[in-house]
């Protein structure tokens, strides 16, 4: 019998307990032994749930009682996340967390105190929401370099995104519907909408990919709140889906570029046709060629299945398996870490023709929507990007939204 | 400094020399020390080779040397395959194979063995030619219970599929391009266009998924010769892709049904977007939901890369990692595994017209193509299909193909 203990009753925590009772049979033969929940430790109180005797309100209790061997850390955010998942591990207790912050914030040094204790620190259900991807991706491509990654990892966004492809609906309602089914936050739906959740995940990525600790402050950012109908109507036009879509890859002389933004995504590539809360990510092995993962972005069963599925694996490895999931420690970048190759740009204007946008340099095409009208521009560096930009502005133009194309 | 042998210096066998020695740091970093090739065993004259001395051609050479560790099994079929990897397992070394016949006959027995023996018998390369399915399968998804399996498994056949929707080409034009390519085996294609190959790779999958050895002789097994361009057109205006589909499932009261043919796949789906010789398989996880793994499904390289991450994997961690890799032994079934549920058929029909299919019970729908007319039959157990086939007879019609719809 393997005794556990959960930190943070909540949403994925509570389906963790649910997970292992619903399908205790098959954790105790792939774990080797039953898997039991001897404490959950939660500030609220649950003197009235069924477990009210797995309560606990001080970690001490669960570090004090060696019968526990593993942790669940499923409350969110740093604080005070970080600081019980270190005593947690500095404790010989491996960790398996859903904690996306956690990780792309701290991950590096977590993995080092998880070596240095001699346990485990896992966090496949921190990106994908329960699909494999993080092991997959250090395990199964091990003979593989990887050369990019581009995902889509944010399942509240995809959702607004297909719905307002679908029903030609424009941002305020999307994320309205978005809300009323509990994907995105009533009070602020920024950690979604502005990218800010997908931009850990792509941190957490690319750390694990390149082997050394990405930062998310490090990571252009961009949300979807300037999409409109309008742009995904004329990216349909060429053949493209709008989606905000992360990237990773490494340049030329071993400089690391990502980012997270709205991009027009070809029909051809396997992202376009991901839709509604569903989330994957795409590989490029430089053996393997391209392989993507797929599944449902979020749900508390999902998550919460990826999460046992870690704490099965801690239990019966601990640190012995893990030499693949590491990253070493790095200093944030000074500098955003954009990507200087020429690109593809979609830029919708207002306040200009079509025909006025002929001019700019690298323009390939225009056309006019309900929004105003729009170019293509090809092959710009960003600091041509930005004088086409300029040149919107000095002819009395006003740049609205700028889509890179995603490409090869 | 790890020392393995390869026995069969084919292509995937050369293909793993060749990973081994371009990707040498990463692999070094992640199996924690170099891996190097001490011995290749190959029966064939390689005395011309720049690694001439390292081919050997009696197994007993390399199971007399302790230095090896591991052994890659890249010689294909049973014989003399099975022979040797028992040999090698039971003398303490870990294989891994990127063998699916061996594996589809042998496996309940090759895992019994390793397990016996302390070491490690690993096949991500069985399936899906270097994809990672197989580790997420059982490592991942170890908090699901598996409900269902679908998946496009040959890559040949789904390239021939392709070139037939997009080229209006019949099968033996697809064929002839597919062996121009080196895609299909030039004297006898029937592995890949009679679904035998993907039918020994939905064994593997569904051994594993249900727990108990799945024989390939028990699995309905339909390959793609009947399929027309008109039937892809047919298909086409129903919203349906055709594929090759390996299907895999536990019905009420646990008895297992599997079957591959040529199907209507909605295009709603995700493997109605699986083109060329690209795989994916879809996983149906009772707590995840539904994931999909998706890659190219051969190559030297691909597939190479992933027998190279069994190796690390099986020199890390010998048989301590893989209690979650396992399926007991099984007899053969006395019957094969069909699915007795009621489903809807495409049935194209010569000498008959439309109208006279509408009589057919349970037609839903019916249509004129190139190659004679078609019905849809809907809500139709196995039995009724055939009495439905014997009607068609009855009036003078001849049945040209049946396509089940995959639903969800």
């Amino acid at each position: 019998m393997a005794k556990i203990a959960i930190m943070g009753f909540g949403t994925v925590g509570s389906g963790v307990l649910e997970v292992l009772r619903r399908n205790a049979a098959a954790i105790q033969r792939r774990a080797g032994e039953p898997v039991e929940v001897k404490y959950i430790l939660d500030i609220r109180d649950f003197s009235a749930h069924p477990d009210a005797k797995l309560f606990v309100k001080d970690l001490d209790v669960i570090l004090a009682d060696p019968e526990v061997k593993a942790v669940v850390e499923t409350i969110g955010g740093t604080k005070p996340a970080y600081d019980f998942v270190k005593r947690c591990l500095s404790s010989g207790r491996s960790v398996a967390t859903s904690n996306k912050e956690l990780v792309a914030t701290h991950g590096a040094e977590l993995l080092a105190l998880a070596k240095e204790n001699g346990v485990a620190f896992l966090f496949e259900a921190s990106v994908g929401g329960g699909t494999p991807i993080i092991t997959p991706m250090h395990q199964c491509l091990a003979a593989n370099m990887i050369a990019g990654i581009e995902g889509i990892v944010n399942g509240t966004t995809n959702f607004m995104l297909t719905k307002m492809a679908r029903e030609n609906m424009d941002f305020d309602q999307a994320l309205k519907i978005a809300q009323s089914l509990g994907y995105a936050e009533t009070i602020d739906p920024s950690a979604d909408v502005d990218g800010i959740d997908a931009c850990r995940k792509i941190a957490i990525l690319a750390s694990l990919a390149f082997g050394k600790h990405v930062y998310p402050q490090n990571i252009p950012t961009t949300g979807i709140r300037a999409v409109t109908p309008a742009d995904i109507t004329a990216a349909a036009s060429m053949g493209c889906a709008v989606k905000l879509v992360v990237w990773a890859k490494q340049l030329e002389g071993g400089r690391l570029a990502a980012g997270v933004e709205p991009m027009l995504v070809p029909n051809e590539n396997q992202l376009a046709g991901v839709e509604d809360v569903f989330n994957a990510v795409l590989l490029k092995g430089d053996m393997l060629g391209d392989v993507v993962f797929y599944g449902k972005g979020a749900g508390k069963l999902p998550t919460a299945s990826a999460v046992v599925a870690d704490v099965i694996d801690a239990l019966k490895h601990g640190a012995s398996v893990h030499d693949s999931l590491f990253w070493q420690p790095a200093a944030p970048a000074d500098a955003p870490l954009t990507d200087p190759s020429p690109a593809t740009y979609y830029v919708r204007v207002q306040g200009l023709q079509p025909e006025t946008l002929r001019q700019l340099p690298g323009c390939t095409d225009t056309g006019l929507t309900d929004a105003g009208a729009y170019c293509v521009l090809t092959g710009l560096v960003p600091s041509q990007l930005e004088q086409a930009k300029a040149a919107v502005a000095g002819l009395g133009g006003q740049v609205c939204i700028t889509l890179k194309l995603l490409e090869e």
